[in-house]
């Protein structure tokens, strides 16, 4: 097989609130913002990547600026992201998602032991917070 | 600010026929696959995180099993996501797409300079390969 990319730089989900999504993604989950288009898209870095919000009425329109044609996108409904923790931290996240108010939709463990911890941004996306071993990654 | 996830460790496209998924993902782009349950979802290893495919209408039901009770999720439209590779490794990228019949749907720099090559999986999702520079990343 021929190689692969080295990991994935940039995931997306969609929402329809930026400040929601900015009081969230940085306020809570801690990420750093790194730059915004008002009304069309936030940005976080959050490790090794980046994590996009987007609103899809604005990403779904054609490209208008011939020198960065981003080719249109934008999908509608609750999407899911993981975030990886160490497995220690999992019941200090818990706390904290507690006490900024963020319902915790469920928190079990896998057949592999790994522990997830599921709840929900403001759009309604899934978001997980788990442990590397979840997939055998150290 | 209080800390923040140390990574995203799953990043998720929906699609509407796991075997073109499979066919792309795996044999296109070169990602080992880990995990599928047929007719909901398959799910690839892409250096330190995962990349799941899942098929909406499934993932949207309630989870059936109360020992793994995973929350309802799925989302419908073109969704985003960006392969990381070296600055050097594009050109290569470009051919082995076209070489495979994927169209370039754009490819272009930015204004820092990193490159980005668009293109869509089978689904319709927007694909990215770019470089790490291009949120000045090493």
């Amino acid at each position: 097989m021929a190689d692969a990319p080295e990991g994935i730089l940039e995931t997306a989900l969609y929402v329809d609130d930026l400040r929601a999504a900015e009081s969230f993604y940085a306020g809570v989950m801690g990420l750093e913002r790194i730059v915004e288009v008002e009304g069309r898209h936030i940005f976080f870095r959050c490790g090794d990547g980046v994590l996009l919000l987007f609103v899809p009425e604005q990403t779904e329109k054609p490209p208008s600026d011939p020198a960065m044609p981003v080719p249109p996108h934008g999908a509608y409904g609750p999407g899911h992201a993981c975030f990886r923790v160490e497995a220690e931290a999992l019941d200090g996240w818990r706390s904290r998602l507690e006490g900024a108010g963020v319902a915790i939709e469920t928190d079990f463990r896998w057949p592999n032991g790994a522990r997830s911890i599921y709840f929900r941004d403001p759009a309604g996306n899934s978001l997980e917070i788990s442990e590397p071993k979840l997939w055998g990654l150290s």
